[in-house]
């Protein structure tokens, strides 16, 4: 079972996917105005449900950020052993995580383009998982971490790469454009460990792959993020973490290759899905 | 007129504020169930008139943060040119802003205690002025700027010093505690440039003054986080910019001196008010 939100006919929607096409459940579930909603009220089962039942209303549509509404996004960033080996300045694997939050705005969703602004030409990509926190906690321990994630997404962190480094401290501004990344297609129930413990992610520009690493190879895994961040704020349900981006966006390749306008770039979990989008010129 | 969320026999409310009591607003505008929710619909005038023909409805409640469901909270980092000093890296005044976001599960309200985790004893103050966006916008011109602005409040931007330094990059994981800071007391409708531009704030810890400085003495004025921050995301009523803070948080004096149980901290602006909370450890 899969959800999405999603646009058709100039309104918004939410439903479960399926080959043929989308299934509306927002009708149905009127205590529930979003997906996220749903989420916050932990009704993906009975989403699920409903879906059974019914069948497809929209062939026509257009996928929207997965969580448009969503409150609240960790993204964990040099989380792979490459990846910090990448920053060339001799620092040992971090005892600690970095992280930021980005907004609900930075993202658009599967299918629509990444947005490259007037002001940079360094718009890069990163491929990521992102989980849904379905449960909320405080100080959860890393052996229950796995029983607060409701379900699962992809997501392209998408960066302005030269504004990352304007400040002294913080990435917020280079990690925060308007629809520079992008969110979806759907959410994947989660319901075995296997579908994070045996994942792995591959970002392809144009069909060449990028980016190619399993999540067990995490120097802070999944459930000591969990941990780590219910250790300063409660999560809550409707929470998304993104949980960490491989070696090989743009900015590390020599020479630099930023995203540009024509080019497709896909995020790939097997079990999960394909995030695809184009980019575009903001127009 | 000053408008504020509250709590009051265990309901949340919204109301104006009087020097004997509180005229509750809600059940008048039932299209809008939070004081937030009148701010991005451009109501703070319609709540004004309301309360004018009102009489006094609580006179026993607790300030909550003044704006809890707000969604994007950005605070501006070292701001004023000591503070950058103080940093004693060498570094000229930088070009562009440092900016970080935090979560409204971040803030208390006015009159209630900061707390201090267990986890750390390095619980800081932060004075700062916050303004609320009224009229969205991208890429504002400074000039324009303050057009945008619908209210003022207050915010001791409360800091966990040593997760600041968690990690290579970004204060994330010291800025987000649950109730590690404060905003409010309330919401003042912001009608003349003076109100920032002539603006001194002061921070005391049990009566002793630490911070006391000019906002027209910060390095990128108001104007300016407003024309930079709306250049890579589409402002949006109800954003709030917390916009930075003096030289003299507890973590630059010497010896440091962080906040500890039994403590008062206020931070005053005339013609805002002041916040004033207490602190406790985490029960």
């Amino acid at each position: 079972m899969k959800f999405a939100s999603y646009t058709s006919n100039g309104e918004r929607h939410y439903g479960a996917v399926t080959d043929t096409g989308m299934i509306a459940l927002r009708q149905d579930h009127p205590q529930w105005s979003t997906l996220f909603e749903a989420v916050c009220a932990g009704g993906l089962g009975t989403l699920a449900q409903s879906a059974q039942s019914r069948a497809v209303t929209h062939t026509d549509f257009s996928y929207d950020m997965v969580l448009p509404d969503a409150r609240r996004i960790l993204c964990v960033g040099v989380n792979f052993p490459d990846r910090n080996a990448e920053y060339k300045d001799g620092s040992a694997q971090p005892k600690y995580m970095s992280l930021f939050p980005r907004f609900a705005s930075g993202f658009t969703g599967h299918d629509r383009p990444l947005i490259r602004p007037p002001e940079s030409d360094q718009l890069d990509y990163e491929g990521e998982v992102a989980i849904v926190i379905g449960k909320g906690g405080r100080r959860i321990a890393q052996a229950d971490a796995y029983d607060h994630i409701a379900a699962l997404t992809l997501c392209n962190e998408g960066t302005i790469r030269d504004w990352v480094r304007h400040a002294k401290f913080n990435v917020t501004q280079g990690k925060n454009w308007d629809r520079s990344g992008a969110m979806g297609p759907w959410l994947v129930p989660f319901t075995d460990a296997a579908q994070l413990d045996d994942a792995r992610i591959i970002t392809r520009v144009n069909g060449e792959v990028r980016q190619d690493d399993l999540l067990s190879r995490m120097m802070h895994p999944i459930r000591r993020e969990i941990e780590y961040i219910s250790t300063f704020m409660t999560l809550a349900p409707g929470d998304i973490i993104v949980t960490g981006t491989p070696t090989g966006s743009g900015a590390r390749l020599d020479p630099p290759q930023f995203l540009k306008p024509g080019d497709t770039v896909e995020v790939e979990v097997a079990g999960i899905g394909i995030l695809r989008n184009t980019v575009e010129d903001e127009g």
